[in-house]
């Protein structure tokens, strides 16, 4: 079958509109007709040439709200015309990090998934015979895509899926983080670095978990106005300050907060974000992605004080399991999903979201497809 | 009141025992007679000049085992005869620190025991009218000593002092890491790193928890039998290996442990530390006090995949609240204190101890006063 996608056919250049062949789904594997896509710092990453996982040519794009077209022998949990949200993290339920109880990491797909490909070994998409790499396990930048059975939640039918799409990543992992990684209690004071979709997502979740104070840190005031709907409390701009900001924020919160979170992926913030923490309690929970082979430092003394670093993952959610249940939050209004889209545009227009996101206006473009 | 005590007049030279002049408690304060005291790699630490916070002229020791002599004004919790154990991490009961039911760090007299005086400012030791500085609130290196109140705990008066005056540095850091800080669940993995007081301590602490592999690390074999005799399941010598100790580590357990402790001090050691953690879940404890400056590092990755860093101070144990119980468990035989106590010696040889200690030559020497 012939799909239109948006490839990435090398590092730093601009994706092109392309028409690709798609196989259908082997067995264990389903095709899903793309509705819409979120577009993610996470793919600009990667199209930047900075991700040392980075293959191309692929077709990139992680925040999908699609439809069950086909399905491929063996699958059962989904069926034709169910909605669907693809999962980077997929959850086989199986392997013993699903049963661990302990993480959502599930590692059933990892291998091949890395490499861009199937878990058969294969890829389902090319251009006039060549192979074009699956991203993510997922590749949302086009109308159709074939992934793992295990990498989809089955979502509501109502839920509109050019909101819902941005479920498939960014919201999610914050509010997730918040919830599942930090467990954040009632009462306390939190600090976000970085707020943008993820960041706006760690501010839902303070709210949702009770925080008392929900302090903003970012170096563009014009992301204050948004993150002040989502629920944020204070903004601190580290240009308006000479200090560290981790003295700053320690100052402001007679000591320093209860938990921090780094939405960013600069690994300087990462070490500000761990300082902020309180003595003796403080957690920092990195969430941005940096560059490769960038590293992270600290005294071990800010440990051995009782801080904890920890990182969080699509915010440790099993996607399988509990992202429908995050849909039905959306669904009741108990989860803000509505205000995180910026702009909305069609997949010819997919680099100009690219370029919105650079240039820091808006929180996220969701891609329609017709 | 003259006592006799070992003095470090200067970083990197021997002590030296000297008459001392030694002022009665002032109001909140006690007088304890030592009966013994522990010498440990903090002491030789501090004497070496690397800590930062090191002051001097001072009395070293803080593994002591006591009986008081003389209580100050408004004392109400210990009485004359006591057993008692100085605490370096005081227990106010009051402060945000004591009451956030999330640490045992105590921040009452921080800002004193840290210049090495009394919560009022000043010293009571002196030499010839030469103020002679505290160490760690607690001086055990001396005849007698003055600590504030909230930092001793009683405990029963039948334990030999000369055994748990251990419990009140090393064991307790060790177990308390594994019981408190980490919360080891039965059927883990963990590693240490240095088998020396702490280390093993820590093994106690895993044999506790019902752990099911206990993985000692050492460049010292002769650390190897007595690691064992404390419950250790296997050794690793990371002078057998060329590969990274962590890389040996992931290999053995099929992934990484579930937990591993740093009792070095070694900034290395504990990237290492980490990086042997199980994907997903493994948490690593820095107990281990390094050097002024020193920093770790890691990729953020590791955290973004589910390891936590955390630290350790004086085992997360709440002195005053929780020692008393652990010198009940040793005195039930549940807690193995009498086999830390290699070598046993009176004051004037305390610098054979440390002599044996860089040689590691057995775990603890223990001073004994007459």
């Amino acid at each position: 079958m012939k799909i239109r996608a948006a490839v990435a056919w090398e590092a730093g250049q601009p994706l092109s509109i392309e028409t690709l062949d798609i196989q259908g789904p082997k067995a264990g594997e389903v095709m899903i007709k793309m509705v819409a896509t979120g577009v993610c710092h996470t793919d600009a990453f990667t199209l930047s040439g900075a991700d040392p996982e980075g293959i191309f040519p692929s077709v990139l794009g992680h925040e999908g709200g699609a439809i069950v077209v086909e399905i491929g022998a063996g699958v059962t949990s989904v069926a034709v015309d169910d909605h669907v949200i693809p999962l980077y993290t997929p959850e086989c339920g199986e392997c013993n990090f699903c049963t661990s109880g302990k993480t959502n990491l599930c590692q059933a797909i990892r291998a091949t998934q890395g490499q861009g490909l199937m878990p058969d070994g294969t890829s389902r998409l090319s251009f006039n015979g060549q192979t074009i790499y699956h991203y993510m396990g997922t590749s949302t930048f086009a109308e159709y895509a074939v992934v793992p059975e295990i990498a989809l939640a089955k979502i509501n039918r109502h839920a509109p899926l050019d909101k819902v799409c941005l479920l498939g990543c960014g919201i999610t992992t914050g509010v997730g983080a918040v919830l599942n990684t930090a467990k954040v209690e009632a009462g306390s004071t939190v600090a976000v670095f970085g707020l943008g979709g993820i960041g706006c997502g760690v501010i839902q979740g303070a709210v949702m978990a009770g925080a008392s104070r929900i302090i903003g840190v970012d170096i563009n005031p014009d992301k204050f106005e948004f993150a002040k709907q989502m629920g944020a409390t204070e903004f601190v701009n580290p240009k308006d300050h000479e200090l560290p900001i981790q003295d700053v924020l320690i100052d402001l919160t007679d000591g320093g907060v209860d938990y921090s979170f780094e939405c960013v992926g600069n690994v300087e913030l990462m070490r500000s974000a761990l300082e902020c923490c309180h003595k003796g309690w403080g957690e920092s929970v990195i969430i941005g992605v940096a560059g490769a082979g960038q590293e992270i430092a600290t005294r071990p003394f800010q440990l051995v004080t009782g801080r904890v670093w920890r990182g969080s993952a699509f915010g440790g959610v099993k996607g399988r399991s509990q992202l429908p249940g995050m849909v039905d939050q959306y669904m009741a209004g108990e989860l803000k999903v509505d205000e995180f889209v910026s702009h909305t545009m069609p997949l010819d227009k997919i680099n100009e979201a690219f370029d919105l996101m650079h240039a820091g206006n808006g929180i996220r473009s969701v891609i329609t497809f017709d």
